[in-house]
């Protein structure tokens, strides 16, 4: 009865990360593979989940999937914002952030600052369904080392999202405080930001100093979380900053009934239940939660 | 770069029910190995998840994630519940289920129906912090087939959880419609009943189909979801099927208080957020869910 599979990268993928666990891919074809000069780029179509995007052996993006992350990480910030007009990607190079980010109709302006072209094309040629917002006239594509960037940049956002790999190789800046400083910075007035943090069930410590690092700089923080089966865990979490006192709830529902034909995860209900948390991970990242739908604390309250 | 696995059933473990995609899990040691008249009986040392049992190559239960299944199984319908008494487990042959019940002051009796005392006998020997409760004064354990004794019963509970392995195999009759009539014939007024259903992420058309069945026979139904990540796809789906209407939250804190110390996942806020869910699945599952933290529609008033 013993089933028998050689994880080789070839007909199997597993990332390495953990070389205790992990999940694992049967293969169909590899599509593509390229050592970009950031990052090992590779692409392969699998039985399960479609079309899987891998950089450096990390798990970014499935067909089958995506939907999941890219609704959470867009639409919980861009509808706890009454007007969110110009947002801005760092990472997110496969597009998917993008593509949801349109489809708010107050949005004027989008841009992306993505380190690595390689991915972009990539994702243009396998991933089509991701990145066709590239061309839309509201999105403005940089590629540049976010962490650089935006140090130099004088515009001014409603809503940054952080959409990096791990905090090792290309993106490990994307997890240094000084980066959230400079976000802030940038930051209109009532605005956010977003980032993904890992699976709380396996990098919990990661997760309570991230959520640590951004209650030092924003007044206001929240922590959620979503099913993607397709990494580690299949529970990711998801740190938001934020200039002001926010409600976890959805706060334009007309805005929202204007796309809401098109999503498969995001909902009303989804929305407030995300940032409910099982015991474990609200004690580790203890800012502000909501209870019994109401707002989380600040920051400077609970400090006090 | 590429890491070299054989999934053999010696090093690695790993479901064979898909045969696409699967949690691979690297073996310290084999512990034990029975074909019991049931079902073959696995239980491996694994390097990420502590102790796992599997039947019939199936992951019954792992060490580190036990928690949130139990927990969640039991404390979500417990502590819906104004006073339960006496509660009846169907399978949960590991006892997890029974340890989490026996910590509600208000239970007199707990009855477990478990077709294969191997299951039993093994978790006594490899997983004594689960099996903990069998000695318990208010447990009574019953060797049986739970279809047939269902029959027979002439005692009435006020909770039942039906805490069996996948629909295949013994647990088979646990999936059938005729088994939950017989549970909801042994209910007492006020009385509910929560079953497994599998990954709403890899098994939508289960869990859609359990929950018109449960709809077809409860007046009041719910689904939730628990991150278990030990699990296929991570996320786990559990049905309430209930004689009342009622409100998806804790409705005892002072209960709650008196071994709130000892949980890991559950608490007040994850048992709302546990039924708020991601519109795919809410899609399916249509029967009553939370809004804004009011008690669902009951399938009498929805079906009207």
């Amino acid at each position: 009865m013993a089933n028998k599979i050689l994880i080789d990268g070839v007909n199997w993928f597993m990332e390495p990360g953990n070389p205790n666990a992990g999940l694992a891919f049967k293969i169909q074809e590899p599509l593509f593979k390229k050592q970009t000069p950031y990052q090992l780029l590779e692409i392969f179509d699998t039985y399960e989940f479609g079309r899987l995007m891998a950089l450096d052996q990390l798990i970014m993006v499935t067909e089958r999937d995506e939907f999941a992350y890219h609704e959470m990480l867009v639409h919980v910030p861009l509808l706890m914002h009454p007007q969110p007009k110009k947002a801005l990607v760092i990472g997110g190079g496969d597009g998917g952030t993008l593509r949801e980010i349109i489809k708010h109709p107050t949005i004027e302006r989008a841009v992306q600052v993505e380190i690595d072209f390689e991915v972009v094309k990539a994702s243009q040629q396998f991933f089509p369904q991701l990145a066709s917002a590239y061309d839309h006239p509201k999105v403005e594509l940089i590629i540049a080392d976010a962490v650089i960037w935006l140090q130099q940049t004088t515009e001014k956002f409603d809503i940054v999202l952080v959409d990096g790999s791990d905090p090792v190789g290309p993106a490990a800046g994307l997890f240094k405080t000084s980066f959230y400083r400079d976000i802030k910075s940038i930051l209109n007035e009532g605005g956010m930001m977003v980032g993904q943090v890992g699976s709380p069930l396996y990098n919990l410590e990661r997760c309570r100093e991230f959520m640590g690092m951004l209650g030092s700089i924003f007044p206001f923080t929240g922590f959620y979380t979503v099913f993607i089966p397709a990494y580690p865990s299949g529970c990711w979490g998801f740190g938001l900053g934020a200039n002001c006192e926010l409600s976890f709830e959805c706060s334009d529902e007309v805005r929202y009934s204007t796309f809401k034909r098109t999503l498969k995860y995001y909902n009303t209900d989804i929305h407030k239940g995300a940032f409910l948390l099982p015991e474990t991970i609200k004690q580790a990242v203890r800012g502000n939660y909501a209870t019994n739908g109401i707002p989380g604390r600040a920051n400077r309250e609970r400090t006090s």
